[in-house]
């Protein structure tokens, strides 16, 4: 032992044994689904089957948003290049900040701020709603997680509370953002939940630490960006030009499960 | 339409709409698995329920190694710094290269090589493999998948098999690198067959792009790291020396599901 | 012109010409060295013969300090892995933030809120300098700038402030900078201006936007950042374990211009 | 000393002393340039005068080349997000592979094959070269270094090589890459040596490995993207649509120094 010894509680290697968080990887593999690892390899502990539910939809609603986004745009423009698979997903990874993906964050310090005050005050959670958005207003600010430059009424949003609500998850996250989207439509501006939003809330509501919730974003997008950029490397020509909106969509036809 | 106009099959993206390969995101949601989007965002269609079990074992074993594996501690010194979450992660991203996660790619190689030889010559699968091997010992190269520093019988590999038995999709990959296992053996040499090239074989069995090897990998590893990083922001100082060996788990004792 | 035309007023291409910042690079070859060029690239026009020779004894201070630093460490992990130049850089760079490098910016906002007060409230700077590193310490900060964990008389920094005396640079940023010191002096505790606080003085005496605070280091770095992924590359052997102290020199013996 | 004790030849820390392969960085600041410098750290030496202005000339030339090539692009998309600084110039980095920036790395493959072959061989150089343009035609390839859509005559190619004639470097690599346009030429097709075959010409006669090739092109560039990003972040919103050629220019008018 050094002087620069320490300590982690992730992961304990031995001769043939790898325990995450205590469990032997090999007897979680067949058992736990990848969205069950994450949640044991980030929170320490297994969820239960809602939330195991709960993680898969925002997982999935969250893989690929097209080839406009920044991070598609980055990655594909770096593999371009001649990037290879990790770095230009490395370029991508990079484009996820405040403006793309940090809605989340920036959503869930709203919610907590709402949910704390309606808490401490005894008040109605409509009623810090209005005080909120109010606060808003008079500083100019826009409320993060409501509004979309596409989409009026985001599918993904409306799927997210209705699941978060048939499995029993939702709770003071959900109610909050719903009444600040009221307390919006109340002074005369109709602004959808973006998914953003929707994940806020329901993170809020799983008890994830908001430290997380850019996380959440990318890792679903990390399988996104590899998407687009292998497409990138196996359909397009190197150095070419990448327009970031005039493109169309050539895949597989309207289809349902 | 401009003249840099450019085609995408992955999501088309409409007002209230996101389509994934065809499938509306918000009908996906709740049904399919974080897995099963993965694999739908890369391979185009929906994997059927046994490879989505294989799917969800191979991206479970590979989530975490611990602290000691290059991408964690490039990840963790980055995060030392006061890099951002996706600033560290990327940092651990670009250390997934051909020395660390790169074997499955390596051995989808011979393990493609050697089936090919096999199906062509029509000469048995345990002779193509005595001549791989000799080809090896000749140019003095290790045949990747085979060895592993710590384990003797890496327990993920065992695992990875007997599912892969299991659920049906054991085929030439995995015969391929059991043949040129016991090849090795033959020459005197007992090496495991590591998660590499456990992986690599399943890989081929369920008939996954070569190019693709790395993602398997790093998109599995990604919410490692991102634990990883994690701790190092909650856990110790800035600046701090980080030791690539000399640290012990502290973390859940032993337990079983 | 599309409804996306945007505008730039770095440089202008056109058939066998490319101008930066109005001049023609190829006039630039061959005249100005590459200090200068940097300068005009972020500053808009070319430095005299004093603020050239300024700014490169600021990056010739910065290329290397050695292999422990986090983003040498970085650098060689990823190139550890197989990790191509540019990769294994960019992971070093990502290892370039407020706790490496990032001394610089933050003295920069003290350097300049203490300019400002002396010259908005008439006060002698040295009364300044007491009243700041009182606040610090009621609040229980450490004043950027100062302080360093191996040496206690900076080199680099000696030399920075003589030749911003000789070249005729220095002004308010250094004198602030020592009345700081002077002041923590006064309390009892001497401390050396290290490197990045004798950085933070001179860009603020060459009016170097803050924001550019941190690319002036690792614009320096850089280079030092390739030499050791060289190094790493040619000098020893992939996946090794790295580590971050245990390391001696064995390069060139000490010699003299 | 513990058993993963390693040795480094760049530089050597000791209390107030910091030594760049041999030398006092305090003594170096003030009397060598940034460009010395950057050589000293990658070779080992410090260059002569003649060899200090040749470098000089290859980093100012490749400083920026405007809004367009892809690593500016991704660069400025992840700024775009809302990266840091590091941050935003990383992604830049990671897109300047092969095909951007690349080809000095391929041409010096090609030159050195080319020298190599007129040495051994005894032949006239001319004749190697109508040789390796055959060679190459039979193949369908293009000769690295020649040809640009841009430029016809690409003024920094004039001017890098007329600078390495003044300063008695011009020697193989030069005549070599002439050799080839003219073979070429001979052909019937006029093709320009771009600043990529230039400088790799140039860097031939250097001696510099062909290894840091791309370390010569980036090193260049990394201030010019300090550049482009330090632009997105103070003139553009975020999140803005960034079209990858429909830019103008609004610096300052054509000036000469």
């Amino acid at each position: 032992m050094s002087d620069l010894s320490w300590k982690t509680s992730i992961t304990k290697i031995g001769p043939n044994e790898v325990r995450l968080r205590g469990y032997r990887v090999d007897e979680l593999m067949g058992q736990i689904s990848f969205s069950q690892g994450i949640y044991l390899a980030l929170m320490g502990d297994l969820p239960d089957d809602n939330v195991s539910k709960m993680i898969d939809a925002i997982l999935v609603s969250s893989i690929d948003h097209g080839a406009s986004p920044p991070s598609a745009l980055a990655a594909r423009t770096a593999a371009s290049t001649g990037a290879s698979l990790n770095g230009a997903v490395a370029a991508g990874l990079l484009s996820i900040n405040r403006f793309h993906g940090g809605a989340i964050y920036d959503c869930m310090s709203i919610l907590a701020n709402g949910i704390e005050r309606t808490v401490s005050s005894g008040t109605d959670m409509d009623d810090i709603a209005i005080q909120i958005v109010g606060e808003f207003k008079a500083e100019k600010k826009r409320i993060a997680g409501l509004g979309h430059r596409i989409h009026s009424a985001d599918p993904r949003t409306l799927k997210l509370f209705s699941l978060s609500g048939k499995l029993d998850i939702a709770n003071a996250g959900v109610n909050m953002i719903r009444a600040l989207q009221s307390a919006v439509a109340a002074n005369g501006k109709a602004l959808p939940i973006n998914v953003d939003g929707a994940i806020a809330a329901v993170l809020i509501d799983l008890e994830i630490p908001q430290e997380l919730a850019n996380a959440f974003f990318f890792m679903a997008r990390v399988p996104g960006l590899v998407a687009q950029v292998y497409e990138e490397q196996t359909r397009e020509r190197p150095m070419r030009r990448i327009h970031p909106t005039d493109h169309t969509y050539d895949g597989p036809s309207d289809r349902s499960t």
